[in-house]
């Protein structure tokens, strides 16, 4: 049976939860579209959380893994495009370590597109009435990090798993403390990881549907 | 037994739902906090919509009257402060009507203030962590519109019943066609009516609690 | 010659200027449309600012008045159409006073609106280039304040003065130390009061312009 | 003398002027910082922009490349950190080609980091009191492909020129048209743009200054 790792962080900034582990983990054990969940929480440090991560792929060598993580202020599920080979901290981490430019992997590219269908995501969550968008820029802080660690891993490998990266909003407790924020139930962000997890196991080919910017 | 009156709208704007009835059309014979809950749904069309709503208040005789409209692009439940007598439409109404600075009721004070609880309101939504804020403008479209022509008609009594206004976002299954909007769970929605309307009907005196904007 | 007061205030908020009276102070004296420009500073101060401005309208006996307040965060030259009678402080004023719902003026009506022609106004500036909309709140802070109790004092007498509030952006150097906030360089606030002024001194009527909100 | 390429793109979507155009045609031939700046216009077309900036660089063979473009809806002017090797338009170009995830150059490599020193660059503008920032994604259109292409030219050659990518916001005639849209006065542009390239020419090292964000 294929195995998918989907991980989410633990709260940072301050905040009581992180609603990437609050959705994730009701899908440990879970079955979808034949393939089996293992879930993984990693500390929100850097360095440390791909030492975990890279401990998780050797455990349970996926063939697919989805990293999840929290992007207060957006107001929609954010599939991330690319990766970048930077570390730009504008908070301090949960260890208090801020690095400023430094990269995640030294020597390593640039910069990893994300290997999972993010069109064919993000459409599939429309059609199923769930807000969501392709995103351009999963920032600097340990979320970019470890969406880069996971993709340089996976990229030593020729017939790697797939993996990719997603953005999901406060959970609406959260946003009831930041007047303004937009936010998004938790157990919507789930039905949401159950979708793309299901398109991400199934499609080898992502849809050529516009997901742009101009800017 | 005391009588709730709660108002919603029609879709307009080319939506093929309006959420604001659409979470309040549950509501109907709810008995909320000792009292009972009368819904009404109203024609997003000047004018008919005030006459819709005084039919109501004439036939229910309320104590207490909340009318909900959509948002689309807030990102919260945002009670609104005041109503100002003027239609100013940016689109056409229902029927094609487009009024540019006409008073809403001719020989009208300019604006009439929410005689709800509104703070206590929003106060209580952000406790049951459902994100709420005070609005200082109802736009000046048929939700002004009608929370003038309410307030108006309500000040007409000197024992009158209490009345506001409510904005709520688009529900998620609308946002998914609209890329970036923020969006909110009608069931979540219809939670915070049944909130707010406890907190109207048993409450007479607002909380003293800043909601205030420096513009 | 008709006489035109322009208002604006002293710094707040921890800024080290205050955009509005930069782009006032160089407008004292000056003759526009026929009519002298006098200035005059108000402190961001409850009360007190409408101390000082009421002096200012005994002194000068002003046939046209325009106040003008920063509005962090605004993108563009927003004319206000309305002043409600309510002070609710986000954030303490000079003096370190902060009320919460109490009224600008106890027993006033709820609202004024600006008896300037504040769709021509918008629409002069758009067709000269400068971003301009109409806003229909101007907070619940010390602007709306002086808004309230300068359409208050003119409503006294029947051959009044007309008035109105306009918000003005950051200047570019705030902005500079606000990461993301959009500006307007002073300068062209200072041009876009001259065209203002010489709409409002020379116009009775306004223009019948589409302006408003749906919400 | 060193020789600064100075590229911007002709109007698009619909506007009349372009403002990276209009703000760059005037350093045609300006000395700064010892260099000599020379300007060159790009269609707003894929592929044949990167012929235009390809001949250009094999005119000029210039020392740095600074390339600007209009981010309508920005409020800063912002400095480009990487390159994307995709072409997703979200609307046509000049001549009505909308690419759907096609590379920018096949078999490049994911990205490209601007190798100008970004974050000197936008300390110099805020000390200027120029709004600014670090921006982490360039969009999918002609921008992002002039960006990437303009890379991977210098990239093919060991001692390089150092380049990379300005956006700029939308210039205040453009916003008036554009309701609550942020802008920026062309000369402020300029006058940014002279800054920035007497950085990007006389410094060779970034300054290490936290440019990050979260998501």
């Amino acid at each position: 049976m294929k195995i998918v790792l989907v991980t989410a962080f633990e709260p940072f900034d301050g905040e009581a939860i992180n609603p990437s582990w609050e959705a994730v983990k009701v899908l440990q054990g879970r079955e979808i579209a034949g393939a089996r969940v293992v879930t993984c929480q990693l500390a929100c440090v850097f360095d440390l959380a791909l030492q975990q991560l890279n401990a998780a792929l050797a455990e349970h060598q996926p063939d697919c893994v989805l990293a999840v993580g929290q992007a207060g202020g957006r107001a929609e599920i954010t599939v991330e495009r690319i990766a970048i080979n930077i570390n730009d901290a504008r908070i301090p981490d949960n260890q208090g370590k801020q690095p400023i430019d430094t990269p995640v992997i030294p020597g390593g590219p640039d910069a990893y597109f994300s290997t999972l269908p993010i069109k064919s995501m993000v459409n599939t969550l429309r059609e199923q009435g769930i807000p969501a968008s392709v995103s351009h820029t999963a920032g600097t802080f340990v979320c970019n990090h470890v969406m880069y660690g996971l993709l340089h891993a996976l990229a030593q490998y020729p017939d790697a798993a797939s993996g990719g990266f997603v953005h999901i909003p406060y959970a609406p407790e959260q946003a009831a403390r930041h007047p303004g924020e937009p936010s998004m139930p938790i157990a919507m962000v789930t039905q949401a990881l159950v979708s793309m997890i299901a398109v991400a196991v199934t499609q080898q080919q992502d849809a050529i549907i516009s997901g742009g910017t101009t800017h």
